[in-house]
């Protein structure tokens, strides 16, 4: 069944970057492996929503064999790469043995990271897989189901107070979004409690929110997380987590401690130990968050048949800054090492990569969105309308858009969020 | 807060049962307290969907706090009920101390059994809770993944064998919808294996699928199921269950061995220990599956303040029959115990409970379900079209019809299957 005069293209992670490479390699005469550990496309910039019980995982993951079901020759095997042999053209699966490559294709992203402090990852759960997203719904939901139970006032308080570090994307859309569900999701949902007494506090170390951002921009999200009952503490930095209290410094003030029910990490990113692997068996360079320095082709310098593609890879616009790590930047990053390796394959020279910035938004509500592309600044509704009608569009492409977009509509009317369920860590009766 | 006049009402579990009970409940002055274990109320008739990646946990499952926000007097506990005291009117909570009642409504429901061979559940796990769909999905969509990438033919027609025990509705529904999975859906999803090969065999130890409906609609269930690649072993006794062997009898014949690599389990319920404690703390007379034999109005003997309802009831009809344990059952036992506490608040004596049978149904694919309503049998598409009416009906009271009716539309034009996931059991990079 093999062609031996086929060439063999392995691309390891299912995100943005591999999966858009994939799509725009359907034309080539390449035979074709994606490698994921899970079955699934995750559209990670909605994954919040699922945090917050808006969305359902089934709404923002999609099976990666439906969406290359069309390509005959893209094979999907679900696995994991542990390591990558660059003289021999092969990479090791945990469970299949070895796979041999002409062009290897390296998209597997990115993990959070806790600077050091990893034994805060229990008390103060990060954002990056479906099984987190689904941890930290049980965490938020739970909180305010004891706290309707208990009759301490002061334990109360506790299981009310949200605390959310990184005011990143991430964090300011869980910090809205939880203000959206404790002021308008759960009114009168509560009988002991009033859902909006709880404290959601918003942690940053930088002077403002969203600090890549246009300063008038920052100032808007706060705004808008602020009518939300969001508390933004800017210029603070975290120097303990444990179980159930945060240790807060203010500027060089005195660290102080707050008692809180939940923590939730959005501060930061890492590669990943498969990542550190890649750098060590090709020599490649990597920053201080891990990332691969890749040449202007977006290849391993000295292996120009290996690509590496999404967060994972570390380059520099023109203008000297990095290329995001955004899902737009990983697309465009799949499509390229696409038409390159078609060119390659074609004997032509393909030019390097260069990042169109087609510009940044930020969710914070409803109606409550920042935008900021090119010269143009946006809030507001303009801004969501934006934002939402960019979201259905990509997720067109997933299968999933009828689906999303219907949920949406329907909350956005009703603001109710229906997959507000506490599952998983349940044990039913035990006969 | 509370009037010391106003009488108290405990609902023990949120299932059809306890809800309608809170529901009807609404116009009269009673405080009423619902005590459950989980957040939601749980669809359980389309659970089976979710198991086989149709539908997502949140399209069958609603917040309970959210179904009775419109009821200000009606309070909802996440808590589990450990114990009930009948002579101090009184029931004991794991987390919350205990509560004291006028009017107890326990609806529980039952879980599934293994007839004393409880041993078996790790390998052929039921289909009772949102936890227990999830792995069962994980189960059918790993095998399928992993016949895909093993090399041998001996394993993959393993990995690719799916035994079903029972015939009943859920084992008809998981046998048509795997039936689908295999033929439709998954058509084209991989290059090593056609998941059409995949064996679904549905064993039943009476003569017939469906054994509670006219023979003619078994029939052509039967007919429907084989249409969908479905092999149905009726009159066949299942005498042992191992990780990876399942051993069959057929008749009076030897018992068989047969590998494969998922076996389901659809074949019987018993009440949980919460059932057993409360016949042994007031008495009650039990059946062979555990449930409480109930008064004609729905109480325990002896204790006319405490009424079972639901699955964990045991009571006759006028025919000599069983009211079965069905959704349409426990919704009439909720009205009725909601309009008997009602009538009694108002000193007037309520009526016996009389199970109206609207009919019953069962689906096996697309366009292919059986109906019996009263003297009239249907099939094919009329019978699936009255079918997903009903479902959808229903779920309207729960929020989710939108998003229900709009993914059930879309999966019928297109068999696809968006909720394809497999989570859970899932430990990112150490790092």
């Amino acid at each position: 069944m093999v062609d031996p005069a086929q060439k063999h293209l392995v691309i390891v992670g299912g995100g943005f970057a591999g999966l858009y490479a994939a799509k725009h390699l359907k034309n080539t005469n390449l035979r074709i492996t994606l490698i994921d550990r899970r079955n699934f496309h995750l559209f990670q910039p909605l994954l919040y929503q699922v945090a917050t019980g808006g969305l359902s995982p089934g709404d923002i993951a999609y099976p990666l064999r439906a969406v290359l079901k069309g390509n005959p020759r893209a094979h999907v095997i679900q696995d994991k790469v542990v390591d990558v042999l660059p003289d021999q053209k092969r990479v090791v699966l945990r469970e299949g043995g070895e796979l041999s490559f002409d062009y290897l294709l390296l998209a597997t992203g990115v993990r959070h990271q806790y600077f050091g402090n990893e034994h805060w990852s229990d008390a103060a759960p990060g954002l990056k897989t479906i099984e987190d997203a689904l941890e930290v719904r049980r965490r938020i939901l739970s909180a305010f189901e004891e706290a309707e139970r208990t009759e301490d006032p002061e334990r109360r308080k506790y299981l009310l107070r949200f605390v959310i570090v990184g005011a990143g994307p991430t964090g300011v859309e869980l910090a809205g979004a939880l203000g959206e569900l404790a002021h308008y999701t759960m009114r009168r949902n509560f009988r002991t409690i009033d859902p909006a007494d709880a404290e959601v506090i918003l942690v940053e170390g930088s002077d403002r929110v969203l600090p890549p951002y246009a300063p008038v921009l920052s100032a808007k999200a706060q705004r808008a997380l602020e009518k939300l009952g969001v508390t933004v503490m800017s210029g603070t930095r975290v120097t303990d987590i444990s179980s159930n209290t945060i240790t807060l410094q203010r500027g060089d003030g005195e660290p102080e401690s707050l008692a809180a029910g939940t923590v939730l990490w959005a501060a930061g990113v890492k590669a990943t130990a498969f990542g550190r692997r890649v750098a060590e068996q090709t020599g490649a360079e990597t920053d201080r968050a891990g990332r691969i320095k890749v040449t202007p082709e977006l290849t391993i310098p000295g292996h120009p048949y290996i690509y590496v593609l999404g967060d994972l890879a570390h380059i520099e616009q023109k203008n000297g800054n990095l290329v995001p790590g955004v899902a737009p930047a990983a697309m465009q990053m799949g499509k390229y090492a696409a038409k390159a390796v078609a060119a390659r394959l074609a004997g032509k020279e393909p030019a390097p990569f260069r990042y169109f910035d087609k510009g940044s938004m930020a969710v914070i509500g409803r109606n409550a969105a920042i935008a900021q592309i090119a010269n143009l600044k946006l809030s507001g509704f303009p801004a969501w309308m934006i934002w939402a009608f960019i979201h259905i569009h990509f997720l067109i492409e997933f299968g999933n858009k009828m689906v999303v977009s219907m949920q949406w509509g329907w909350n956005y009317f009703t603001r109710k969020r229906g997959a507000r369920l506490i599952t998983g860590k349940f044990t039913p009766n035990p006969d």
